[in-house]
Order: structure tokens, then sequence, then C-alpha cells
């Protein structure tokens, strides 16, 4: 960490914060010029925050120069972390097409979906069960029943699955019926689940929160890294801004951001932000061009009578169009497309 | 709910939204003009979503008329909900003042600083035990040993205790430690929580989150509400905006707003939101002139030697005079601040 | 537009707006609910604002159903436009690629890095004569000198040329040396300027404000094609969000919606939204990726010594591969992307 | 400045950043750290970018220390700078209240209620000749008449009065007709304009854009300052956010954050903010309170018939209440509210 003082910052200010450091173990290597005078602070910086003494009198600004997060930094782990997932790897050479509905609303939806989109390219089933909604009086899901179906299918495809959670008491019931756990984006800051999600080894899919920086995210999986799963997965979902015309903006520019600063794949869900069909399609392509290891999109066999999130979703053969262009742009990128074997 | 047809949506396309609407009961008021035909939707909306409708073939717009809360809505309730904790009252004429450390660091510190604010206008005080930090390295807080630091303090003064819940799992804790429970900015959508919280009688706060509309923030308050419990206050803490010279911009429209479509109270905590505590006082008198009901604000005996957020906090002597200049201004607007009797 | 009235609207208030409707020669439909009456108004309510009427008494709200554009909407011109400068078309099968430095630095260097960029793919030259800086103490540009050595580089590689404009009175001078004129992100609602230009029959590159809804592009497309000029390339450029591991936030999203509600084309210029050239590659392939019909990037032949925003700019080499990814893109989406005869 | 370099940085890396900074006059203090090693940069540093450092290969980061702006920032001139028009004094302890229509509509309207307002307390008045509209085909302003109308009103009433440019050539006009001249935030980084206007000797109301940072607008402070002229006075009038229940989000925040970097007396509009007049007293006692030196606000003799943002427009019935409201809130922080002797 760097501060700088004020230019008129007293001999007894800069002590303070000397003494504040020494006493908490740090090495201070002060430089003084004509106009500042800053110190380079040594040592375990990461449980400092720059604003901490930016509080200080006599201290004009106080800057991070390691990142705050660790494990899942790229200087802390070079090579590009590949999660496996039965068959299929997040992170390596292969593009990754995660598909299926908004909400597991019956036994059978669920299997009609997945038995459409899995020979087409759809590598991993999604299904939500326990669903986050702004309104009490919205839909909320069939919960485990809707957990139990998910599996079904994904036993009857053979293609791995993927729900949200949103309640540590749920744990286990995850555990036990799916392959990849989701924290979804108003939960990326839930640290009491983060943290029980920590002790666990299944793969966990991690959301950016709607008004999340990246380093914030990234801080984020840092929580779920810290007592050693590596299997985590980042997925891009559209950020607020002032913007209308879509339900959230796409920052696609997070995906080379995360690319530069983690080691951990990265994949898009082009579905939340957009809010209708037609723009997911650009945008998935788009997310692949960007860099991304795979996109997530919502599916329905009959978008008009989804029980939620129908304007966003994609008809099956909508989805077929889409694999086909995935597959180009993944070609063209040196990057393999694969489609379950049928 | 109002639907908008595209001026070249055909009959057939018309028929399939009102099919969908009568099979779920609604009735509909079509409206021909020459340019566009629309739908006036009635009866039970709110489980409605307009972007739903946006999906189907045909038509151009939807938008929804009455809003989608209902018990934390004025309209349901005209007056003013007054929410007691003991002898305190917020949302009537007076205007309350929460204070207190960020954090409980240790039994003395909060014990020393409620006698330091209570005498000089603290209605209530505040004190986090279970931290929400967004790095896994930072200091988490004490855990149930604050809280019952806090108690002790509470008890100590005669001043209601408020704390922050993290997790489902510490609500008996929290039941039996403080006054009121503060659901904090980036639990304000965790819906598990929500769902548990609606149903216990102690008065609870409920943080705007920090990319959350009035509308969302309002909806939040209905989960809490949907199971009776009205004794629910509402606090501004500052939104994400572009600006970075404050660590958050604080929506003081919010206050207006609310009062407007809510019968609920709604106090400001500046601290928070501006980062450092010299900006504090003049939002403080801002959030009372745009009529709030109290304010929160973070005041630590010692701000350079605090555990976490020292920067933002206030002195005891600044705190003290930011209770004078809330004093006037409240008296300048007809409303009454009241300093406890020692 | 539709103004739908509160339930407890009176007569009187609902007349009050019915008169002012009646009086500025619009037609009302009244459409009457049990839970609410509202107005379908018909007649040339581009010019009304809805927001005016949300401030008579009894008044809900008030929504715009007819695009507040005309000329640049898709309704008003079905087909795609298609902007043709020298050889080049814009907005047709073709991608473009308008390559340069961020300014015009002196007679060889605009020179040299055309000779550079002409032959690998760049359908045009950019460079910057008169140069938009937040400070006064910045770069500010060579002015006239520049426009002239910008000409003489376009003519000595046959590309045509782009360059920014800043003043009205410059227009004669830009006509004179410049194929398409350039109105900048921070002139993207200097409303003289537009009036101005609209009277010329250049092409004409709008930029996005960085706080400039899709909507409000397009009313200042509206301005300057109002006169019957529909030479207009749009160009998305980043807007601001709260994230700042990128200088703006790359909006792709907006290159599907411009396409859905406007027959004008749109390319994107990544080099300004990302501050950093490692990031421009990703984001210009996935511009395409987007179905934008081409890109605008910064290439200096010396990154690390330009006099303004070396950092975001491609070198040479980068830029060649840049080209080669686009074209592979371009001919996965049956685009084509044409290089100069060389 | 500061430049931070990679842990792995080599020694060739650093020679160059060396080579470039010693080559442009600028003095270098590195210092050498365990974990990196940095540059203090000492010499004319507002004409450097940090951003342009980033580029350099090695390098980590960049960060100013000294302020890019100079004549505007208070460490350059302590004191509070007060702008005298006529009688008036901005930045002193007066707060100061400037009322009028959003634009003049005709003679004897802006007659009518500039002896409306002056009596209760407007201390000058404000009306717009040359209106900025998203659309063109909203009504424009009346231009030349409009100033005219205006001065007859100013000089009727003995209130100096206030209109916005919108271009190079009205300077004149504005000159001979109005007491201050406004730059409106769709301006506030036309830099062909503001180097214009800083030749002139009349004091200048510079609006903050709705995106941006509290640093850009003293950036365009300075431009207009760079020639001498300091009669300057910066009005916040909200920014662009996510949340929609008001138009902008009035930045009050802003105040506080401008009395600490500069020595400029700052007001504030929450008529364009709010877009609704209900909000507007509530934020203009804010605005006070947050120690604004004074408010712009609309008023209208009838605002269900205003040409222009009728909605957000006071009644003079209204308006008489709010100044009661500023005058009891000005004396409670010590500050004066001048009413006209009538």
């Amino acid at each position: 960490m760097i501060i700088v003082f004020k230019p008129n910052a007293s001999e007894a200010q800069m002590e303070q914060v000397h003494d504040y450091l020494s006493a908490h173990g740090f090495e201070i290597h002060p430089s003084r010029g004509k106009e500042y005078t800053l110190y380079g602070v040594i040592g375990n910086t990461q449980k400092l925050s720059p604003e901490y003494f930016k509080g200080f009198d006599g201290v004009s600004d106080a800057f991070r120069v390691v990142e705050s997060y660790k494990r899942c930094s790229r200087s802390f782990h070079p090579g590009n972390t590949k999660v496996k997932i039965g068959d299929v790897t997040v992170g390596g050479r292969e593009i990754v097409v995660i598909a299926g509905p908004c909400s597991v609303e019956n036994k059978n939806m669920i299997k009609k979906i997945s038995l459409d989109v899995v020979p087409h390219g759809a590598n991993m089933i999604r299904g939500g069960a326990f669903k986050p909604r702004s309104s009490p009086y919205s839909f909320q899901g069939l919960g485990k029943k809707g957990l139990e179906y998910l599996r079904e299918a994904g036993d009857r495809t053979g293609a791995p699955v993927v729900s949200e959670i949103m309640a540590i008491q749920d744990i286990p019931l995850f555990e036990k019926y799916v392959d990849v756990i989701q924290i979804g984006a108003r939960n990326m800051q839930n640290f009491a689940l983060l943290k029980e999600l920590a002790n666990i080894t299944k793969p966990l899919l991690l959301k950016r929160g709607i008004s999340a920086t990246v380093e914030e995210w990234l801080n984020s999986a840092e929580y779920l890294a810290s007592k050693g799963n590596q299997k985590i997965i980042l997925c891009e979902r559209g950020i607020r801004s002032f913007e209308r015309s879509t339900r959230f903006t796409l920052d696609l520019s997070s995906v080379p951001v995360i690319k530069k600063k983690s080691h951990l794949p990265v994949i898009v869900d082009p579905s939340h932000a957009m809010g209708q069909s037609e723009y997911v399609i650009p945008m998935a392509r788009a997310a692949i061009a960007a860099g991304a290891d795979g996109i997530m999109v919502e599916v329905h066999h009959d978008p008009r009578n989804a029980l939620s999130d129908g304007p966003q979703s994609l008809s099956v053969e909508a989805f077929r169009a889409l694999t086909h262009e995935i597959e180009m742009i993944s070609e063209a990128l040196g990057r393999k497309f694969v489609r379950a074997n049928t």
C-alpha cells in the first residue's frame, strides 16, 4: 500500500501513521519529495483498507498496490484453472453451453427441454428450483421437487445440472442433487452463505452482483476459495446502468479483465441482462468473441407459457441456430465447441 | 396493467394475450385507437410482470398501473406508520438519532461510546457484531460476544440497540439481544432471510441495496410485511454511481419519494455513503431537511484506532456539534429532537 | 401517448387534461376501468412530453407509445440505410474498419500510420485535429494543420478520412478536408452544432454520449436527419457506469437495440472505452459478433510516444492480427471484410 | 504523480519511463521496496495523464497526487470566492435564491412571474431563451426576443438575470442582455464554447454535466478560469443513475466535496433533477442544509400551461412557502437570507 501525505502534513501527523503501521507489524519505506511525502507499506497489506488511512490527519491519499484477493489472482496461479464436471471442462479450449429453463415448472417440461437442448449442443442443463423474486407475490419455484426433476433430467440425458442456491440450510440438498451450485447475483455478497459454501467440494458458479465491481466479484470468489476449493466458475450477467432499453447492461469487457486478473474460468449469461430473446443471440455470440469460456442461456419449449422470464427465453429452434453460430465463432478463434454424442 | 399492441399486431396475436389473461382470471378492457390497440387489465395484477407480456408477439409495451407492493404502499395505509421501540418513536414528529461505532470491538469501548453519545442526543445505539466485509481477510466482527456487549451498553444507558443480522440461524440470538434488527444493504434481496424475518415481531431496519431502485426496496419491505409485521424502518445509505469523490452517492431524494409512496418511516445513514467524517455532518443535516425521520451515524471515541471504518466515524465532539445542528433544523421544520433525560 | 389517471381522480381533473389536449388539436380515446381511467392520445404526439402530463393533478402516469424520433426509426424506413463514402459502404454486408491515431501529431506520423494500416484492412483513416480534452492543460490538437495532414494521408492511400468537429465555425474547414465529420460523445447534445450540421450533405458519424440513452442518441440523430441528410453513422463508444477496471463500460447491447429500432448503420469504437490496448482486441471482435457494421480503433506506430491516448492505441502488428480475427468472424457471420487493393 | 512498477518489471522497462520523464523535464524520486518499485514524479504534472503511463510495459499503476485543476482549487486560493452581481453576492454568508420560469414564453409571463417572485425572496431571475431539447420537435425557445423580455423583467424588478447560452455566436447577445451567463449541463464539456467564454468578464454559472465527476466539473471550470475570470458559480443539477423515481439523482454530496476542493461558490438546482414539483421543496431545503450557497428553482404562474417543464415548476404560492423554510434553515446554520426591499 502507498500512503501519500498532504504537502503541509506535520511530522507529528506522519509519526501517528508510522506508529500505527509499526504496531501492526508492517515495514515502511518513506519517500520524501519536494511536493509530498509518501510511505510505501510492505507486509500482509490485504488486511489493510486504503480508506482507513485516508481518515488520518495529514494523509492525502492511500492506494493499494497488491490486489486484495490472492488465491483467485493470476499472479498466485498463472495458468488457467480448468473446472471439470463429469465429461465437461470449463476453462480449457472447449466452449461450454449451459441451457435450460429459468424455472423447473414440472417434471415433464424439464425433461422435454433437456432432451431438446442436449443433442443440439447444451453441455449442461440449468433450471431454477428456488427463485429469487423481487416481489413476494411472484412464483417462488418448486423447491426440493424442482431439484429432483432437474436431477432426473440430467441423468436421463447424461448432462451435468446447475441450479441456484438461496439459503445455507439447503446446502445438503444441493450437494445431493446438482453438479454445480450457482450463487446468484443478489447473493454475491451474502457472506454468511459464501463462508459455508467454502467448505464444500462441489464446483460453484458465482454470478456477478448487479452493482459489483470486478474487484468485489473476485473478492467474493476469494471467500469461496479461502479453504482450498478452486472449482469456481465466474459468470457475468449484466450490471445496472442508466440505460433502459435492455434490463441490465451486459458488461462484456469484464471477460478480458477477469482473464487478465484471475485464473478462473468466466462464462456469460446474456438472457437475464437482455430481457428479450431477440437480443440474446447477438450478445451470446459477442460473449464468445470477447473470450468467454462459455455461455448460459434460457431455453423454453413454449416461451409464451413459461411461469417466469418467458420473454427472454429462446425457443428450441432459436437455440439450435445459436449453437451453429457459436460453433463457427469458436472455430474462428481456435476454440472447440463440443456437442454431446447422441 | 396496460398492454399496448404494435400498430400492425394481428387479431390472432391479440387473441393469444387475451386467452392467457382470461385463463388466469383477469378482466380485460380493450381500447382501440387509430394508431394502436391497448388492453387495460383488471384483477390481482401484482402477480403479473410487465416484462412477461413484452415477449408476446404483437405486443409493443406493457406498464404497471398499480404498485407491485401493497401493504407498504401509502394507498393501502394513508397515515404514517410509527414504530415504537421502548420510549423511542420512529415516524412521528420526533427526529431520531442512532449513533455508535461501526463494530463492537470490545466490552469497554461500546460502553464508553454509549455513555458518551446517549446524553448528547443519541436515542438508540448501533454497533456491528457480524460484519459484512468485501474481503475474507478483513475483521469479521465479534459475533455473539459483540451482541452481548451491545446489550449491556443498552441496558446501562437505557437506550435501545440496533445491530445487523447476516444469517437465518442467528435470528434467535438477535431476538434475545437487540431491540431492532438491521438488514444490511447487501442482504436487501436475500429473500431467504427476508422470509424468515417476516415471522418475527421485533422492529426491523431495512437498508436500501446499493443498486436497488426505490421500488425494489419497497418490494423487499413487502416481504417483511407480508405476514403482518409493520414495524419496519427504511434506511437510505447511498447508491452506487460513477462518482468517486465519495464512497457512494447518498440519494436523499429517496426520502420524499418514500414519503409519497409509502407509510413507513425512513431514516438516513450518511456515514457509509460519505466515507469521510467531514462530509457526514452536512449530509446528516441535509437528510433531516429533506424530511427524514432520523439519522444513523457512526461515532467512535478514537476514530484513528477503530478496527473498521474509522475514517467515516465522527468523534464524540463532532457528534455533539452535529446534534445541535440537527436540533435547530428540526425546530425550523416543526419537528422535535429529544435528548435522553440524564 | 397514454395518460393514466389516479383511481381517485375527479372529473374536473380529467377535464383539465382533456381541455388541454383538445385545445392543442389532439384526439382523445378515453377508457374507463374499475381501477382507473386512461386516455389514449392520438395525433402528432412527438411534440408532447409524458413528463409534462405527470404534473397535472389526478394524473398517475403517462407513457409514450410512438417513438419520439421519426426519420431515424425503422418503422419510418424499414430497410437498412447504406452510407457510401467513396468506395466504402457502411451498413451493407461489408464490415468496415476505421483506423488511425488518436491525434494527428505531425505530417509524417499520420502518413506513416496510414500507409501501415490501409494495406492491412483499414477502409478509412481516423485522426483528431481538434481534441476535446477534460483539462485545459492537455494537448489540444494541431487544428487546421492536422486536417491538412490527414487529407494528404487520405489522398496518398486512397482511403476516406474521418475527424471530429468541435465548433460551428469550423464546418467549412471540415467540409473541405474530411470525408466523414465526426460528432464526439461530449457534443452529442450540443444542439446548436447538430442544427448546423443538419444543413450539410457530408456523411456524419455520431458518437453516443457517455450517459446518453439509446433513445436520446437517436433523438440527436433525428436533429441531423431533420433536414433530409440520412448519411448518418452511429458509433457506440462506451457509457459511464460504476465499474473502473475499464475507462468506460462498452455497451455492446446497444448494437442489436439500434438495429431493431433504427435503419441507420452502427459501428463500435472499443479504444476509448477500454483504455488499455490489450482489452481492445477482444472487444473489437465482440462488437462484430454482436452485429456492428464496423469498428473504429486507434493505431499508433509508436504507442509509447503518442501525444494522447497512447495506452489504448494498438501497435501496427496488433492491428494486423486484429484484422485477421475480424475477417474470420465476419465470414462466420456471413458478412464481408474488404481489404484495400494494394 | 506516482508511478508504480510491477513486481517483475525489468530495469529496461523502468528506464524507458525514466527517459520519457527526463526528456520532458520532470524530476524523478525512485523508491524501491521489496514488493515493488515506484517513481515519485515532480514538476508540472498537470500536463501528464496517469492513464498514459499505465500503458508502458512494466507499469502497474499511476496516480495523480496534485489535482489537475489549479486556479479553481482551494489550495491555490484558500479563501472563499465571492461573486458579485449587482447587489447580490454569491459565496458569502448570504443564501441566494434564483427563481423564474424554465422558458421565457412571452413578454407578459416573464414580467408577471418576476414581479411575483422578487418580493418574496428571489434575488435573481432565471429564464431560458435558447433551450436545449432532446428532441428537435420540442419547443426551442424564443431566442433573442426571450433575452430582451428577460432583461426588461430584470430592469423592472431590479433583480439580475440569468440565462443559458448554447452557441459561441450568441456571446455578444448574452453580454448585452444578461447579468450571469449559464452554461448548461449538456455543454459542460463543450470545450470550444468554454474557451470563448474564458475571454469575457461576466459572471458565469457552470452546471454539472449529468455524468460528470466532480473532478471533471472543476476541470471545466478551470477552462473558464484559465484567462483570469474567477467569477464562476458552480451549480449541481443531478446526475444520471439507475434510479427512475426521479428524473435525475441530485448529488447533494457534491456540495461539501466542492467546498473542500475548491474556493468557488456552489448552488443547487433541484427542479431539473426531481422532475416533480412536490419533491423540489424538500430537496431545496436539503441543499441549503448541505452547505450550498443558494438554490435555483423553476417557478411558473400557471404550471399547467407552461410550454416546457411545467410539472417541475413551483407555483408562486409554493415558492413563497419554500422561501420561508429556506430562511429558517439559513438562520439555523448562521447564514443570511436576504429579501429584496420592496
